[in-house]
């Protein structure tokens, strides 16, 4: 049997309202995720990725992307591991030749036994896949999925927003990459950012929730995507100056640019922080579960255009400056605090361990949030059925 | 208390009529496995080896091979750390001085206390030993051996048949050694070797089984090796040639020399080509369990000669030609496979996840004999008793 | 859950008289150990200290030293990773700004929400610290801790006794590293150390039990440190000479020096060697757990001094001859046997698998007396209280 990776009994039942969060190690069920950009999969030439404990093997095939479980049906073996293909649509494992379609998972030949009976009798597990502004993305669940526009944040597929993004792995749980990204009281560790000085933004180093004043906005449509909004930006006293015992002890900045208005967490687990990282642009990134340890960091930039040449403009802008100053040279802080935090909630001890301040109202929104409009819970055995 | 490496329960119930054999992760008991080669071991000079979960020492004094525990009984270190001897045939563990015969394992001196109460009262626990074709073969058990002869493919043993081998670690449980060696349908993965092309050897990509023809013949006889032969040789019709939609993909090798008619499997693990890789010569291989994700591959090729020089001729031929160009050229890509295949039977899962086709008929039969015949199973706390 | 490091039920039952030593793999609570050295923390440099399962950061303000739990309470990462202070006496963590005292651990600010419900309301788990010889004690307990004399050997603390010493990681849990020390049937592996033949000790290999003749005696006086000696020195006879079946096989040196007149252990595990390694010096070493697989040990040497210039003598002796003679040249070969007895007893199993002999008496008694007088046990969940 797979190793249990849920959450420990005594744990799931001191989290009120959040079980289900706390059970969701491997992610959620029944969702649309980023997996790898369009450019790395080519024609004929299939990409292995691993999501939510699952290994996928992923293909272009005259143009199309399709996606199946990489893993023979026969004996197990990955077929990544030497992929083989003979006729154009097929997938071939390099063990026995059994040869499955890449659109509909069928067994259609055994290259080593040409009339088997099993063949025609399988059927490789294969997952929906939808490829847009250049990435593709990929149904991991059972039933009929739900229009992609459901599971990304409003916005992201407008028909002129042009995206550009970089993805890469993080060591912690994908939970701990999300409440990173959605905790306001976080922009403390980005203090001496060279975004924040280089870019001249307003960044305060955390704020203080006024009373009576909702914090959060739940957005539970049945027809869109559903989400949370921090409403901190009106609910709250940006803190620009930080005292101890009477003396002044820290300062954000005061720049010229205000950013980050809107910032709102998604299903399946995507952020939207809106503008950033300045006016005009909008920066949506994904926290992907890879397995109960790593996420992938997918971090995107958005910007409406409304030609070809702004578009152009825009993705050199992206490559030549965003990049190094805002994906990297802001978010590396992130990744490492992620990557600090990890420890406490791997063994879902932190969980129940933790002492929450005001701010971290939105984050307890989100918890009971996904833990009831979630489709399902990502489990270790899935990957066998 | 060892950690249990044997099959979770709800596998276990799954598998009709081969459950011991699923259960044997670290082998059978009360069987003979090779360990090193004679050539390994000096006079005096003991070396370890891991066999079944177990750490032994094997030693040689005056020209006769023995074999213990490699733990002293006091404080349970390894003399394998340090090993001292102060009189022939006696084993002296480096921390207290506790000294055993390696014949008896008897306690026959405590250096750091010559009269202890203790002296005499223990022994270190001993495995009968047998040094046959430049081989040592182990006895893992408890009841009295059976002779070697019962444990090793027919012929291994003739007079005049001539046996040269390697031996090199594999990273995967010994059962996905052997079905990786027994299983016909993967010869798939040799279609372009160098041995088959250069020697020019008839080799098709698969085997489509006749119906109605026995495709197994198992040898039970009470006293001799027990083992199951694989008869596609005659029960399936060779395939040359792969189709998919109609059109030709692949095709096997037609050269002019037949081999591997002849394909066994016997217990404890040991297959049997014969011939291989050329006519006059046979192939002998085990696959020993190290531990539950390691395994020895010890390859073997046997040759009946008349006198010393052509015992000579072949052991030159062994070393400048077929190593390089069989063992490493041909039995790499075997290697490659098994550790390949090692995921998926890692947790079990596995054994009841794989969906097997009409070939896989001889494997199946051979889980049941294995599972008929073992004299036991190995359990990871029989390395305390 | 944290996972279960403590014995397995069923050999928990097999040790009659020593149970909690079996369950004190982290080790014992409500005692005092050592942790740094003095000259390792500097004014306001905080450094992080692994003791007991349990991550310290332990920093010097004014002169003074503190021990706290290294993890915010918050959201549970390690202040070590990027420590923070903003005000004298205060410990910030980088993550979300929560300051503590370090003396009291209370929480006295926020810096990312300054009028926080949550300051003042929490507080940081403190450890008392006592800095002697040198040497950083921290009581890990929760109980109004001893004074450290219960804790230490006698002798350690005398006003004139000075003390210099070294710390290093060793890879073996620490009650293998405690048996080790206070073992006398050890005494083999030193045979041949440069120690006892350059500096012309009186070393035997081993040493033969009377009979009738008490060979431990016990300390347990409600006020002061409780311990075991070995009296070995007159309950045995020294073994010089090894024979075997009639021939010398091994002999230990008669030097002039006679060393190690006087050998005792002593809660939470410090061993006292006197007079060691030669005449008018004392070794005290402790087995100081780090987590369940490795220990620190420190190793001192003591000697009574009449004045600073005597003092300061004994300091250039100790780091010029005693360092690489003895503290490294003699006990490198304690190090590498206790990492070669790790594997027995990590799973418990070599507590109940080990056969002992006479010299054991000792250390059966001490495991005994430490299961009686221990202050309690270390446990994985302790971390979370």
């Amino acid at each position: 049997m797979p190793k249990p990776v849920s959450a420990a009994a005594n744990v799931l039942d001191k989290v009120k309202g959040w079980r289900s969060y706390v059970e969701a190690k491997l992610g959620f069920r029944n969702h649309w995720y980023p997996t790898l950009m369009s450019s790395e999969v080519s024609e004929g030439a299939p990409v292995t990725f691993k999501l939510c404990g699952e290994k996928l093997l992923i293909n272009r095939v005259d143009g199309k992307v399709f996606c199946v479980r990489d893993r023979c049906m026969h004996r197990g073996v990955n077929f990544s591991a030497r992929p083989e293909c003979y006729a154009k649509g097929t997938l071939t494992c390099w063990y026995h030749g059994w040869t499955y379609k890449w659109d509909t998972g069928e067994l259609v030949g055994i290259l080593t036994n040409p009339d088997s009976a099993q063949i025609g009798k399988h059927r490789l597990r294969t997952f929906p896949v939808e490829e847009r502004k250049g990435i593709i993305f990929v149904f991991m669940g059972d039933m009929a999925p739900p229009p992609l526009a459901h599971d990304v944040p409003p916005n992201f597929l407008d028909d002129d927003m042009a995206i550009f993004g970089k993805r890469r792995m993080v060591n912690s749980n994908w939970r701990v990459g999300v409440e990173n990204g959605f905790d306001s009281g976080h922009i403390w560790i980005h203090k001496n950012s060279i975004l924040v000085i280089g870019n001249d933004l307003a960044l305060p180093v955390g704020f203080a929730p006024l009373e009576g004043v909702a914090t959060t906005r739940l957005v539970e449509d049945e027809d869109g995507p559903k989400g949370v909004y921090d409403l901190l930006g009106n609910a709250a006293m940006p803190v620009f100056e930080s005292y101890l015992f009477g003396e002044k002890v820290a300062e954000g900045h005061f720049g010229s640019t205000r950013v980050a208005d809107t910032i709102s967490i998604w299903l399946p687990g995507v952020l939207k922080v809106d503008p950033w990282p300045q006016a005009g642009m909008i920066q949506f990134e994904w926290y992907v579960p890879a397995d109960e340890g790593c996420h992938y960091y997918l971090q995107t930039l958005g910007k409406q255009v409304n030609n070809d040449a702004e578009h152009k403009a825009f993705e050199r802008e992206f490559h030549d400056k965003w990049v190094a100053l805002s994906l990297d040279g802001f978010n590396n802080d992130d990744v490492w605090a992620r990557e600090a935090g990890e420890e406490f909630y791997k063994n879902d001890m932190g969980w129940i361990a933790e002492r929450l301040y005001e701010p971290d109202i939105a984050i307890v929104e989100w918890r009971k949030f996904a833990s009831k409009h979630n489709r399902g819970i990502q489990k270790p055995e899935h990957i066998y059925v």
